[in-house]
């Protein structure tokens, strides 16, 4: 039932498109040594993913560095790589939410975010403008980023994404490690990586003035 | 009376100068999140504006991802693109002044500057070098770089910019909001938006030693 | 006796490098807003230099965009360009020192540099690798990088220079202004320039700590 | 015994790898004013090594511009370059570890770490998920990124890194001066540079709100 992965016709896009935002998250320095990962959804049911492999550099990603797995991260078809292990992650992503992308990103920022709010259990940002380009979000509206703690088990780190995951909002921070980010397609998906970057940094910076 | 929008000769180097200039500012994290938007004014009476469309990848812009717009932002060709929505604050702007580009990008710096200095109304700077690249600016002339409230209305939103803006001074921030510049032509808009990042950067920095 | 400037075989590698080094200057953000002003030595008596005219995008220097001039700035070569208008500083530089290559950036840091730590005279920084770098500096040789007044009047400022101008150190701060570094080739100026950049974020970002 | 020394089949991919690793370090700030230096082992007994000259433009590097050298820097093929003096740094780790690339940086958030936590003679990371991508930790190992003295004498210099070395963790700070970093293969060493460097600029920020 296995064939070796080729991407598709309508596929192959949508890997060149992960492969270019890497990249452009490993510039701005949110991928650097080999860390996070990237996926799009491409059938619902069953669930089939398209992942970046573990363990290669995100800013040079090839279209052949992605896999095509199910659920629970079985893999689809025979690859050389292995899939990223927190693939866990981003099944929950697509099962609770109408997600077809999921970037999932190490930033400096979104890690110190994740530590100075740890206790409020979110961060809070309102009255922002950058808020209005999270889908659904208006100005008025108060984003609570929620952070969950970060397990070295991916199951019980699957289990708190799950926990923390509101739908309304497109991103989770895990306690120092990263944001999940995800949007209803690939350009949405970075456009809310970019705005949560930005919203995580003003966060921090703001809170610099205020101690 | 309506016919496709095609730029002529001369307009065409305007689109390629604006998509060149966001790309710029998208690099240095002035217009992630396809946040900001970009006009140029191509007729004064009546008030024709070329502007960039609503949503779009500031970093990937092409010269068909620009609308012509008359006065409040009224298509004035067939387009498949909405124009920013925030078009009334440009048209302010060429009103009041003797801009003929306007800019308005999103930092985290002109964020944070319109938030720690909101209660002085003002972003102040004085007897900085830098000061000399705004047209009209000596090392003498003390910068008090209007803060105006942001609306999610945005007829409110222009009078609010309308309300604060000063002609000799080629820029407003908008609170937790961004920054619009403006000059006599993209040259000047692009030195004035990197001229006004450095000194929100620069000033928000110096604050952050004096508390 | 004068001639259109158009550059010798040995002088247009020399304006090619100037372009690059300014372009590279730029991407860090020590040249935006068309601050700043790059030049090389020609000859020694009389003396001519090189230097990149007013007023034009430091990013994207052309080899024309560089004119001839003589002592006092007098223009050497009929050109559509005036030069900048800090030539005076570099003919001290050129007077003072061994330099042949002088170029002048403003940067945050070293503005923020220079506000620091004005009231000591000078940046001082010890006992970082990064000294040994500077010509002529081994890791026990004290850095005091001398900080001078800002003036609008161009005959004060090159007689500020003068009077801080230290030849051992290969570069001037002047109050809120920017550096002026050189160097006795434009490789060895471009790397004091990116070592006394680096510093001045050090000594800043260190003087964050110790409040 | 000595031949020009004309890179292997092999060797030149090594030397590319090399040259593109320091362009990427260079444009992160990493590597500026021609600092820092980079090498592979290429034989284990007797020890031979590829390693870049010094005083060259980081972001420039050709593969011409890398010598062979064996134990104590003798150079084992005619070349135009003198190797970086620091050789001897490099030796010590080859001869420690299972390293085959050394990458040593100069960063101004390496330095930050090396001054703000001397006094503990290391720097500290716990529970953070970038520690996963150092070579055999896991998310519960701590991190004592050790910091030794820095030396003008080269010989000092290798014993101070000899004596502070920790063959488990792949790097060793250098009172402000810089990091040595190695890894199994270039891959590897690449990737522990980033990951300690968005460590150390972690470390530095987060302390920076626990004053």
């Amino acid at each position: 039932m296995l064939d070796v992965f080729s991407p598709s016709d309508e596929q192959l896009p949508l890997l060149e498109r992960m492969a270019a935002d890497a990249k452009s998250f490993w510039k701005r320095g949110w991928l650097v040594g080999t860390c996070g990962n990237l996926s799009v959804k491409v059938n619902e049911q069953p669930l089939e993913m398209l992942v970046s492999a573990s363990g290669l550099d995100k800013g040079a990603l090839q279209t052949s560095d992605f896999l095509k797995v199910g659920p629970a991260g079985k893999i689809l078809a025979p690859t050389p790589h292995k899939p990223s292990s927190e693939i866990g992650v981003h099944e929950v992503v697509y099962r609770r939410t109408q997600a077809r992308a999921c970037y999932h990103v190490h930033s400096v920022w979104n890690n110190l975010a994740s530590q100075l709010f740890r206790e409020q259990g979110s961060v809070m940002v309102e009255n922002v403008e950058m808020l209005k380009g999270l889908a659904g979000f208006g100005l008025r509206d108060t984003l609570r980023l929620p952070i969950v703690d970060n397990s070295e088990d991916m199951t019980r780190l699957a289990r708190n994404v799950d926990g923390g995951l509101n739908p309304k909002i497109p991103g989770v921070l895990v306690f120092q490690h990263g944001i999940y980010v995800w949007g209803r397609d690939q350009a949405e998906a970075r456009r809310h990586v970019e705005i949560l970057e930005f919203l995580m940094e003003y966060a921090c910076r703001l809170r610099s003035y205020k101690q």
